[in-house]
């Protein structure tokens, strides 16, 4: 077992940076020794920040790179793709961001290529590592609310969508951006793929986009049918201002179990207007922190001890394909049955 | 104005009662003079503990009694057309309990008597005049959490469905029974009616029901465009045995409102297996039982202010609408669309 | 056993009609038969909105009338020692409510007056039937959090002391009108009489008062030590505007349990300012409603059963014991020992 | 400015190694160079997980090295005074645990000694660096609640105390060792010093230590009168097993404000027995987890900035007064006049 894996980060924004101060402080056994950002500064800057020499402006460095045992992928997801089969070919192994690829197609090429070269593959889905998402994987495996009846997951984020996301052609939109994690949670409690679903949606706030882009929404309900007769329901929305709201509802046959709150601390003020009143939750990186330390972890553990990642390509792949058939039924307004 | 409305029970099972008991102490201006139950001794027994002398086992008694001016009509729903049409052609005010009929034509056709007859209709949707679904209509109203995106209510009972329910194209099923209320939330909170639904559905729990009643399901997720598009979602379930559970999400263009919660005291324990424990609500008749009072008063202000009910027909038709829509959706799994 | 109980209510204010509604209809074998109040406009309203014909403005008058089994002292605390003697005197059974009397020589003679004429008297701490209340007792008594450590009881109200209350040695002041609840809840649940106590007292809200009557307090934290050892603590605060707070806390040798919050209602509000917002519990009229009914219906149970009240004069006594020691330690500033 | 602070640690515990893992990683401008334990194995083994290589058996050695500009000094308290003498004496700055120490003349010497030598010194009340309870502080600061009446601490851990804390007379007993933060707490929202404390205490869970160590507590209330009037109340316990329970309730002249909560996380469960359950807080090293690096990012900026740290030696002494003249309260069974 190799001691210490060494790590390039490619894609040094916002989120990517988690994962590199992570695997640079609160990692056992990894060691960054790369970044990668195509924009020199961001390199040069992140690498400082990490405390590392070593930058590039183009990843296919990186992968030459000797030190470099393992890339994190957190790139625009278009370029997922190629990196993976680049990296896999290269035999790093990869923990690639979610959404995983923008089609089924993609993620079947970077599956088959990671299979072939023999390097691990895991998926951003950081909440299965969440203190409170595993309590519950562990109440509900234990019967103690009988057998899954349905799973509801709620993602609404404070931020307005970002230009580049108006084109669902495009960017398969907040169902890809945001709702992957959802989508992910829905087939983890259930155990089962969609068989078929119904998405209502609908532009809300964005004015911006309603004249050039009418198809794209800001909101989103949809229901899904599970393989395994479990049914699911997955609500999204974006920039609704008020906070970051996730939370999970699960429905067994004799019990229930929610996931997730919205207090952002315990003060709690009482005022003579005669209200209480707390702040919320911001942002998704305060209430997920130790959930990208925990998949960090569990990546650096699947490379050592050789073993299937605990969240793989398909879970990638099942989501994208759920992403495409939610879209596909907003545009059309039809029920979607998924192979 | 009159100063004393009277009153006669028509249905004095446990939810009849509720309501003959806040007329008979709990509601100005009100006087129960009368109760009709089809079984003897269920009337006699009622009027003994409402302290009235005056009991019946044909309702048509009650509406030839003048010192009625009202009727309550709180029997099975296959029952509610021909009560309301001839306590309209005796001039009597009608409080019908939820749902209005079985059809919309059935609905139509006591709208119609009742206007003809110039008597007063009211639905029993009491959620209207709870304390806190008052308040959420208020802050909705104010504009605080801007216009209205979406609204998703959640009805789930820990009863086990009864027997009559199972065929649900005689009794319109748990849609009908429970969900009504829910339908009605979505309607007020909206301002609008539906356009268009996809409700998914099955038997989780209840055994007995499978093999002769294939259509029966005591779990139901439905998603609902509104004609002004909003979006609205329904989540009804039966016999989950945890408890009453009844709650509302209301999501606005920049903020969010959440209605309910389960907690059904305020004792906490914290024990030394490190868990904190709490009893939950485990019955309509204590989460609402105020909601009746005020429903009652204003059914009782309607009346000597002359004034429409706040609830009236067309409120009970619209909801007898979605409901079997909801159960054509369920039945054919296709999307509905609503004239 | 007789089956009908009648009552006279003595001091028909705010506090006396909850009793006088309560008795009138939601009270099984109870029958309002008179009203008394020196006031004669309230007595004569008091009679109107109950329903009957007989009103005094002397309560001797009441003590005549055998129609009443029983009456319901609600008048100021100076006069309920009179009363209570008068009313024993006459046969009639006493629900008196807290404090019991001025002085523990006043309530002495009461009890001494009650069981010479073999008749009830039950002190007004509604607590004890409030279900959260009982719930909590049903807990500790279980032995689930262990042996009882301490028992800390808050309550502070909303509104500014009347100037009554600022002479403290007329009115024993605060502890005795309204914490007079928490001392019944310390004895109750450390199931002990207090031995010593030490409470430190302010005015820190009544500007109208600190020059006339420098020992007036509007907060107290008092602590207790009961002879069996255990410990208690009492908060108590007036004119605090934001809400009606009472809680308790209850910690025992392996676990603990709280009583109490302050949410006024379910209905949560989320807005853009990134704040959740809830309404408060504005009153104990509110809160202890349904506590006032179960004491009214335990009251009746008490004189139809012939058994001891749950609520007796030795706690209405011993209640102002420790009220009186309470002031005493503020005033001198010591620690007091009680016999 | 000195660009990277180098840092010993003194005392390579368990909070001791908070604080190594802090500095070496998730501070900025900081740098671990060494660690100091009176057991080698210890001392070798934090060095290695701090990926470091120089350790000492004993911390005058540290003192001697150049690379060392602070020390954190956690080693039993009754080690504080020596340590930070020496340490100032060798111009190294100092982040001293709390308790200070064992005496106020402990206390007064080692505020000399850092003033002669120019060095800073802070204490280690981290919950002044926490998130909750600085939102806290920057709402009563505010006006929100009005003045100040009233602040009550509470905490209460889990464990059972070890044996060295058993006499009191040289460990100073739970007071020291836990209510020092709660202490601390009053001290910083009302902005006051005391001026006369009551303390009540007892052993209610430590067996072992009743018959050698009868003035051993487990237990502890305690009111104290501020100077400039406003009023405080500490509430501690040591051995409850249910969780690791902290929590400030702070009254205003019109609002009151709380910090904390019991909740171990978001995730509850609702099942058959009608009963909501949820996760503890375990452990103070779960809560306040973000307030230790909040405390040692502040400590590096006081010496960057040579500013006077956030939390100085005069808080320490004042909390060692308070728990002094706490365990002289309990001993004697007095009110205690502090100077």
């Amino acid at each position: 077992m190799k001691d210490t894996i060494g790590l390039c980060l490619i894609g040094a924004g916002r989120a990517g940076m988690i994962h590199g101060r992570n695997f640079a402080s609160r990692v056992p056994h990894a060691k960054m020794v790369a970044v990668s950002d195509t924009v020199e500064e961001s390199a040069r800057s992140a690498a400082g920040e990490l405390g590392i020499d070593t930058w590039y402006t183009d990843y296919r460095q990186a992968l030459e790179n000797p030190a470099v045992d393992a890339v994190i992928v957190v790139t625009p997801t278009k370029f997922h793709h190629d990196i993976v089969i680049e990296a896999a070919g290269a035999g790093k192994h990869i923990l690639c961001e979610k959404p995983m690829a923008m089609t089924r197609e993609e993620c079947q090429g970077m599956i088959d290529a990671v299979k072939k070269n023999k390097v691990k593959l895991q998926i951003g889905f950081m909440r299965r590592f969440d203190a409170n998402f595993r309590r519950a994987k562990e109440i509900v495996d234990s019967g103690e609310i009988g057998a899954v009846v349905s799973v509801k997951s709620l993602t609404r984020g404070p931020s307005t969508p970002q230009e580049w996301m108006y084109d669902i052609h495009k960017s398969n939109g907040p169902l890809a951006e945001v709702n992957s994690h959802d989508i992910d949670t829905l087939r983890w409690f259930t155990g089962s793929e969609a068989a078929s679903l119904y998405a209502m949606a609908g532009n809300y706030r964005c004015e911006a986009a309603r004249e050039q882009y009418p198809d794209f929404y800001d909101t989103v309900l949809m229901n899904v049918r599970m393989k395994n007769g479990m049914m699911g329901n997955i609500d999204g929305a974006q920039g609704v201002q008020y906070g970051y709201d996730a939370r999970v509802d699960i429905l067994g046959t004799h019990g229930s179990l929610h996931i997730g709150g919205l207090m952002g601390g315990t003060t709690l003020t009482y005022t003579k207007d005669h209200r209480m009143s707390a702040d919320v939750i911001r942002s998704w990186t305060n209430l997920f922190y130790e959930a990208y330390v925990n998949e960090d972890i569990s990546f650096i553990g699947a490379i050592r001890e050789d073993r299937e990642p605990e969240v793989c390509g398909l879970d990638g792949m099942m989501a994208v394909d759920i992403v495409r058939a939610g879209n596909e039924s907003i545009q059309q307004g039809q029920i979607i049955y998924l192979s």
